[in-house]
């Protein structure tokens, strides 16, 4: 068994807990002391933190505090900010058109399911984007699975023309500065800045306000989401919110070190054609399948995905690369996600790895033909 | 300033962090690698976390495990909880009739005022039940601001005529064994066991999984509940749910003895002519704010409520004791309610600073006058 400590390149599935980020925990279970909407001394020490949790996160974003909803993640605010902008649509009689693209996560896309089932057209951005007849945008501000960043410029003129957006920020939080955004909603996620999974946050303009629809009883978060809030999990969020988006150059530059190495081993890299965030690397090796990679290197000691999170150890072909680039290039990606805590040592450590791993992979698919 | 140590007897509202709980999410924070949905060893690290604490949750409902899933809290469980069985109802064709009481939690409330919305006809349970043409009953198994217990025998007999019931048990569990509980569905609260807020779960059977509505897209909890698991919240719902009810009879004592004290100072006690779980105690003093004595046993350390949790600093009167009994003993009410951590010695030293206490609310009330 292998002593070597690991190498995890998981970071857009999961950023592991920051040292800031398990002090903060630490420090919060001794203050932690009543409900947060209780009045006494108890229930205010709670209030605090989950207020001085909501400046950092209103900070990153560069929106006043009160457009910070907590949430129970990424997937509950995509929900939330979809039906939230939708409904402002249709209490403004525009049209139910939603533009979205078919490499979303899976939350976004399960969000405008949604709206579809209830009569809502979703019109496909493909190529040129056309946003005559649209009511709401609702699109990822940086692609999960391929790094690749949406047209700020759309984004833009979407604003002008008067069409509501609802961006899903999550891969897009740490990475790029959220203040040049643009958009009526937001999504972010504390796990994939290194807080803790199962919080997140909508951020929304005044404006939406009036007509976020509450999905759960409750007067907290100012009536825009009920049930008593996740105190850790904010406490956590708010550490791992402060940072400096400024510092992902650094992590941008080992991924594209790791990009390099890949391709002189004959990699496929998806998505290297349009501007991407970096950091986020989506490899394919002709012939060999990403599930026996991913095994592979997790068995050398080393984490990283094929794109898609997996249920109960089974794995699905990504399903971005699919859309993009066809079924054979799903079934060979692979995700490298990296992170402020890569080092340019772990990069190269991993390229080392790799040509024998990907030499047995090709033989055990080989062999299973 | 006084350096006493604090009294916290607001249980009810939030029961703060236990030692074991403690232990366990510090531990947690080591061992918390990636996403759970993730087939590495990180991510196995995490899924083993959350399945662990599955256990121990299916345990004190006496379910089995497939029936837990987790969600964001108690609030959540209560939604999900009535949607779904609603939803069963619908599909088996039964009458559209949902039976509950003036006394639920606003969750609970909120949740069958989504049914009525949809058409659905609320009938309020008063005295003798009535379940002729009912569909779905959903009510609370242990009351939130009084104490008192729902009638086991009508959950039966609801039961034997295919009557659908959700069972509020976020204020029943560690006070009474919810094994003993008769419910198709059931939800319970993290923090209300000494767990962290934000944490929930609804335990539901078999039969219903395949109608359960899925408020959110995702393949996590079997498909039942999306978004990543809040592996932090659940690791500290399973240390707290690993509790003997059977304990509870100590923490009902302590609340007789207070309860006896409290009625020596001239307190009426609401909800005490029918049974009730001990330990939750809603006492009045004629001609006293509820509000006032809240905040002065705050002032003199001592942390109890009105029973009806606030918003920023404002103080409802109890929205149960105004069904039950009128606006006058609603503006009265203050909830005291105990845990395991509760002594009698802080039970002496309640009803040693009550009398001073007492004196001075009454007299600022009457000068407002």
């Amino acid at each position: 068994m292998s002593m070597k400590p690991r190498i995890y390149l998981d970071f857009n599935a999961t950023a592991p807990v920051t040292p800031a980020v398990r002090s903060a925990v630490i420090a919060a279970l001794d203050r932690l002391g009543g409900n947060p909407s209780s009045i006494h001394a108890e229930g205010r020490a709670s209030r605090d933190l989950v207020e001085r949790a909501r400046d950092a996160v209103a900070r990153i974003v560069g929106r006043p505090r009160e457009q910070v909803v907590f949430t129970s993640g990424g997937t509950e605010a995509n929900h939330l900010g979809v039906a939230s902008q939708a409904a402002l649509v249709e209490l403004a009689g525009g049209p139910r058109v939603v533009a979205t693209t078919a490499i979303e996560h899976p939350s976004l896309a399960g969000a405008v399911d949604g709206l579809v089932a209830r009569g809502w057209e979703r019109r496909l951005i493909t190529g040129a984007v056309d946003l005559t007849g649209v009511g709401l945008l609702a699109v990822g501000a940086v692609n999960h699975e391929i790094g690749t960043r949406f047209d700020l410029a759309v984004l833009r003129s979407a604003s002008a023309a008067g069409v509501r957006i609802h961006l899903d920020a999550v891969q897009a939080a740490g990475k790029v500065p959220l203040t040049e955004l643009v958009a009526d909603s937001m999504a972010i996620s504390a796990h994939k800045l290194g807080g803790t999974p199962g919080t997140g946050a909508l951020v929304v303009s005044e404006g939406a306000d009036a007509a976020l629809p509450m999905i759960e009883a409750g007067h907290q978060e100012r009536g825009r989401r009920g049930g008593t809030e996740n105190v850790l999990g904010i406490v956590a969020f708010g550490a791992a919110a402060d940072v400096d988006p400024g510092g992902w150059v650094q992590v941008a530059a080992c991924g594209d070190r790791l990009e390099a190495g890949l391709v002189a081993l004959g990699a496929r890299i998806h998505g290297a054609e349009v501007p991407r965030v970096g950091g986020t690397v989506n490899a394919a090796f002709a012939g060999v399948r990403g599930e026996s990679l991913v095994i592979a290197l997790d068995l050398a000691g080393v984490a990283v995905s094929t794109g898609a999170a997996c249920t109960s150890g089974t794995v699905q072909p990504s399903r971005v690369v699919g859309a993009l680039f066809g079924e054979v290039a799903a079934r060979e990606a692979v995700r490298f996600s990296l992170g402020r805590s890569t080092t340019p040592d772990q990069v190269q450590a991993v390229l080392a790895l790799l040509p024998a791993i990907i030499e047995r992979a090709r033989m055990g698919t080989a062999s299973r033909r």
